[in-house]
């Protein structure tokens, strides 16, 4: 189900076969669609679906009414629902139907992107970092990052487009920069989810996995000036869906892939990063789990976080094992010395320069991501106290001098995720913090100074409730006032999160900053030298490795070959019934038991596809090549994880949501006859 | 400090080079050792040591007094102190101090084995098998040594010797099989222990650590007929302890190494075994700590559990670190390319043979582990339910033709651990139990029929909760009926783990047999082929792997350097007093905060050495050439992990307690002055 929520963020190049690639919009492969399909991809049709498509925090959407109706996932407004609830009340478990306008909730963190307009400014950034050394070139390439970003939205809030939202994007390793300008949907409210039950029917087990029959999509609504926002560019959904090995396209957000980063960089992750996460998220998956024993109230709290890690646990698991697979290492040792052998790269090897950059981030990833990466401090107050603490320094540098998540561009965003109301639980806040402090003693050692320093007399676990009990941070205005306060404010705070934030600041930034000089600085540079040299050879054939920005792919309705047995591309009704247990993950809600008698069992309900989507994709539209929706994109098959780095066409496979079971539910189930009306409107 | 308890079992072989090698006692390279160290190591002294060298369930010990007291380390014998304790009582916290002989507490299920005599079986065990095919031979292999043991242990009780356990060895993967005879002592009394907050201070922080100050070791004493057992081998114990590069001896009960296994089962180990058990263990980890949250009482309950989980863990993570090491992979493919060039095997290459083998564990693993070996079923109720259902069924079976835990030999000791009476507590019962089913759902997969079968129409927590509740199998006079009732009373009862384990004990033991059959039986016989080569190439000037039977290293007190710099191989009890946090596991408790100042702060606390050593040696005399004990080992530092798979003599190193802080204890902080009399005995 939440199979392709974005998880995190990076990026590479290879040239394309079959129905692989993540294409951005202005280098789409039409003339092979057209070739090999015959079917004629015009840049209106683009257009209109790039302005169709929204990216939402971690996931992806589309606009599906002329007034503002947006389909997605119901995994991707996970923490909306979750915001909106209490203990006592779980809108994730029994789900959400605005019976008016009136009704429709607002969700308070979610915001939504359409991309308007794309700017190349690769030259500009290799002019700023040239005859640099590789720590100097990368603090130069950020300085001009932001500089230009900046200029972009200061010149847009003059233009009458609009104020935008202007994000520079690092596609091929480096070798393109590009700044992307997107037009923001700040007020998205909640028009209807269905209960859990049925929206991640199969849970965890069923996750990544097909045949499915997961409910897995949600209504949203986005506002302007409190009213329903006038969308002209949406798609409509043909509820019949598609047929099996029809073309059929996905628009959206792949979050990252890592189908290029070199050897030395896969074995890092096979030795360090995944075994290493691997781990500590097991374990936080099982003290979630039992934390959720306590009582119902308990089990409710962690369910969305429980949800989010088991995601992560699959994905990494399988990543994992596509890593352990030393045929494919070896080909990829090989694709590196062809290039090599063909690309007359001058100067050092940059292969090499990246094996030596990957070695020195294994002695340094530990103190990085638990110092620096807050892997030791895991709590949603002790983040509110470090963006506080940095906030307040980094403003009264110059923009373009703070660390980049500081930036005039950003900051907007952080006071409204910091000033919103969102619900946080101290004692599941005292169990993720006391984990991490444990754990972070564990790996760094009990005689690593830091940790000594923190932990020299307080144990882990009485060090994270003293800390939860004591801290301010749960109180919003508490927030707002140091936030508005800024330095003098923070300065003055006796808040023991700010304490512990400030006591650490200074060698959490200095672990960041030999992080960056030594392990970041010269993987970029070494990666656009590869770069070059690709495009040198291949030519802009290629498509990026994922950067979670828009991106279009085309492919079939297709199912695939498991141990010589045929998947079938469709799922219908009936077999969930047969499936259910009666308890969760297996349970049908009530609301279907009641109608079950009414409904059609033959109603097909998930669809496989061989698009090449990720994380990220979450909620993307399947489009026809009429531009209609014939699918709601959820997840993809177990095969699709190994796509983080590298396509498989035999059984890579995406798996959507069918529009039919979408209108049987609004239809029978939940009687939304308005908001089927209005979804069915030309 | 619990590094060195056995986890598994398993075997291979090497040429020995350096310190290097785990020596049978009838193979000890006496002559090397002269040559060295110029000492010289008779029959007699080899003998003496072994008689008074003991193997314990999962750990090692030896005689040190003339009237039965045993030295082991305190993690040795946790099991026991849990077994004696209560929610309200925790030896394992508190510890034990018997003030007279009458006080002494028998564990209910320790015993402990004096190897006195050995016997080379291979021609017959060849013989057995010869001219049949893979799976064929591993059965006639199996009813062969069954046969044999039996046969061994019919002649002892004839003998003056009295009964002794046969128990036949598999050396040198097959190279050589044995019988090993021992004299088995079964009332073991607690004399002595430790409070746990000195015995393993340091915690899991430091398992596997050095510098370290652990205070592992306590006192057991044999009786045999209600009286201190006379034993006149035993060991005398230096409490002045050895001097930086003296030579020093092991001798123990090595576990479980794999260094001469082949490619494909270290990849094996690498992909599908190792990442399985480190996701399984982390997360029950996190069960187990969030458990113990709930109240003293739970957390008491979870505290052996977890020592040994976090132990596993450890373990697990660092041999899989060792297998990520592509170049030692490589040098594993080199070295066999070797040993296949000059070797002539005939026939077909066993090296492939293995590999495909290897190949087919990867799709049987994971029912394997989950539905026979109880990966699936974690729980002492559900052993105890599988143990009574199999037992009445095999022990109408000819003893030859009986699954090998249920021949003649093994039926008392399966007798005395079933019906012995330890806490069992449901609470964790249902945590064990619940976990397991689940994950063996999510593994396995929902769809899988057995899974379908026991879950259909119950999570995974309601039928844990419901077995676990409606289950008599925690009273042990039930457990008695049904044993002595044999097969007509276990097929008449209605218990829901006896009628749990009968639904699942066809498929069960299909499994196995297909494990068996396709996996086990064609790596054996290859393995046989290999070991032949070996003893061709290499002859028998090497050591065979670890097999949890009796072995003698040596080695020297040594330090090692760690990223240049110097670790000195002695720590001192100052330093765990300024270590000390206040909070478990860096608490030092009250009863030595009261004596401090009497305290000698000089005392030498731990000692490292560079004797070879694995899981098993836990408990081991740390010996000088004099035959007197100067340490008690218990752990090996961060590298000797990688021990599993190749010596490394640069930073390979064993730990062990210092017998000087041993007296220092008893005779300052506890005040056990007739104890230290005994010792102190001639």
């Amino acid at each position: 189900m939440r199979g392709l929520l974005l998880l995190a963020a990076c990026a590479a190049s290879v040239p394309a076969i079959a129905n692989e690639g993540m294409w951005a919009f202005d280098n789409f492969p039409a003339t092979v669609v057209r070739q090999s399909f015959g079917a004629d991809i015009t840049p209106a049709w683009l257009d209109h679906v790039r302005l169709s498509t929204l990216r939402l925090t971690n996931c992806t959407a589309s606009f599906v009414s002329r007034e503002g109706l947006i389909l997605t996932n119901h995994h991707c407004i996970e923490s909306c629902l979750a915001e909106l609830s209490s203990k006592e009340k779980s809108l994730l478990e029994f789900g959400f139907q605005a019976l008016a306008r009136k009704d429709e909730a607002r969700c308070p963190a979610q915001h939504a992107d359409v991309l308007v307009g794309t700017e190349n400014i690769t030259d500009a950034v290799l002019k700023a970092e040239s005859g640099l050394d590789d720590a100097a070139a990368n603090v130069a390439r950020k300085k001009r990052l932001t500089a230009l970003e900046q200029a972009c939205e200061q010149a847009s809030t003059r233009a009458k487009s609009g104020k935008l939202e202007c994000q520079s994007v690092w596609l091929y390793q480096g070798g393109q920069y590009f700044l992307y300008k997107y037009k923001r949907y700040s007020d998205l409210r909640l028009v209807f989810a269905p209960e859990a039950d049925i929206a991640s029917f199969g849970g965890d087990p069923d996750n990544f996995q097909f045949p499915r029959w997961s409910l897995d999509f949600s209504i949203l609504r986005a506002y302007a000036d409190n009213k329903p926002a006038q969308t002209p560019n949406y798609l409509q959904i043909d509820f019949a869906g598609p047929t099996a090995n029809q073309l059929v396209f996905v628009s959206g957000d792949p979050g990252s892939t890592a189908r290029l980063q070199t050897r030395s960089q896969l074995e890092f992750d096979r030795d360090v990063s995944l075994p290493v996460t691997l781990l500590r998220a097991s374990e936080l998956r099982g003290r979630y789990i039992q934390f959720g024993k306590n009582n119902v109230g308990d089990e409710r709290i962690a369910l969305a976080p429980l949800n989010s890690l088991q995601n992560g646990i699959k994905v990494r698991r399988k990543e994992l094992d596509a890593l352990n697979d030393d045929a494919f290492l070896e080909q990829k040792s090989k694709a590196e010395q062809a290039l090599r052998a063909v690309a007359n790269i001058s100067g050092p090897d940059p292969w090499q320069e990246i094996a030596t950059a990957s070695s020195r981030e294994r002695g340094l990833y530990l103190p990085y991501i638990f110092i620096e990466n807050e892997a030791g401090f895991s709590s949603a107050l002790f983040r509110d106290a470090r963006i506080l603490l940095r906030a307040a320094d980094e403003r009264l540098k110059p923009n373009k001098d703070r660390l980049r998540e500081f930036t005039d561009a950003e900051l907007p965003h952080i006071q409204h995720d910091l000033l919103a109301q969102v619900p946080v639980y101290p004692e599941f806040e005292q169990l993720t913090l006391s984990f991490s402090l444990e754990r972070m003693r564990e790996w760094l050692g009990p005689d690593y100074p830091l940790v000594r320093t923190l932990m020299g007399k307080e144990s882990p676990d009485a060090l994270a409730t003293r800390l939860i009990a004591e801290t301010q941070m749960n109180d919003a205005s508490y927030r707002k006032r140091l936030w508005m306060g800024g330095k003098t404010a923070v300065d003055a705070s006796r808040d023991p999160m700010i304490i512990l934030a400030r006591s650490i600041d200074a060698e959490a930034r200095a672990i960041r900053r030999q992080y960056e000089d030594e392990v970041q600085a010269p993987i970029a540079m070494a990666a656009e030298k590869i770069a070059a040299a690709r495009f040198k050879v291949y030519g802009t054939n290629m498509y990026p490795d994922a950067a979670f920005t828009p991106r279009l792919n085309y492919g079939t309705v297709q199912g695939w070959e498991e141990y010589g047995t045929s998947v079938p591309p469709f799922t219908y009704l009936e077999r969930a019934f047969e499936r259910a247990t009666g308890a969760t993950p297996f349970k049908i809600p009530e609301s279907w038991m009641h109608v079950k008698a009414q409904l059609d069992m033959h109603t097909p309900f998930c669809i496989s596809t061989d698009n090449d989507i990720v994380g990220g994709n979450s909620g993307s539209p399947l489009i026809d090549v009429d531009g209609k929706i014939v699918g709601l994109m959820f997840d993809g098959n177990i095969h699709s994880i190994a796509g983080r780095y590298w396509f498989n066409p035999k059984n890579n496979r995406a798996i959507a949501v069918h529009p039919a079971i979408i209108r049987e539910a609004l239809d029978k189930v939940y009687g939304a006859k308005e908001l089927l009306i209005e979804l069915q409107q030309p």
